[in-house]
């Protein structure tokens, strides 16, 4: 029963993606902070907010993860799955919303001209954008696995 | 069975959820689009697309709402519930991506100046965003209660 869902807590596949938000999201998180401008704007501000958030919550899945494949597989309890869950979900579309607001704020800063964003910072906010959107993807699969784990509770 | 989760297709909560989606998001697309700049800024027309997919999808669902309430029960058939149930999700993460762009290039706007965003405009903007963030909303609770229903099936 623990095998059923792959993808779900515990297993390698979720290992995997835990991984992958990790590294997404730090590198979103190091796209956009090398800048030194990112607190001027409202919208790079919220993506920092969340990328902060991300990775200390992924950290700790993945640590749970490698625990759970490599040394003893851990019991699915309800409450905690819930609560992981949950978490997942609400992460996850705050990541959404983070990485389209990114996106769009540089795109008009773009057309606005290079006085408020030059080359070489704009190519960066949207690879952060673009980093933000993977990091979105992972968080959901991951929510959307736990969440199917539920009815076999 | 047909009655055994609230909110999920042919119920009368799901009809409330839809009409809700119907009104704001009509909401959102009229205040965006009674300005007559919104096709110079990649947000505002992503988010008068999505509106514009939103609406006509709540609308057939209202209608078979409607008629599974009023006249007859129809039997939940598992290949539609599928693809209403992806059509929903779909929808409510591009939905809650188009609102969170504007709302992040409205403030924007405001940072910049007065001279790309008269203040009539903008604050029309800002309700605009939050119609959709609304429209947003209970579009996610229609995908959740469906999702909610599967494993009955």
């Amino acid at each position: 029963m623990e095998e059923e869902v792959p993808g779900a807590m515990g297993t390698s596949a979720s290992l995997a993606l835990r991984l992958g938000q990790i590294i997404f999201s730090t590198a979103s998180l190091l796209f956009m902070c090398m800048g030194v401008e990112f607190y001027s704007y409202t919208a790079f501000c919220f993506l920092v907010t969340v990328m902060g958030l991300v990775i200390p919550w992924s950290l700790t899945l993945v640590l749970v993860d490698a625990y759970s494949v490599f040394v003893k597989c851990l019991p699915h309890q309800p409450r905690i799955l819930m609560v992981i869950t949950l978490g997942d979900w609400v992460l996850s579309f705050l990541s959404l919303a983070a990485a389209s607001s990114t996106a769009s704020v540089t795109d008009l800063l773009l057309d606005v001209g290079s006085t408020f964003c030059p080359a070489k910072l704009c190519s960066r906010y949207q690879l952060s954008a673009a980093m933000a959107f993977l990091s979105w993807f992972l968080s959901f699969a991951s929510a959307l696995f736990n969440l199917w784990l539920f009815p076999s509770l």
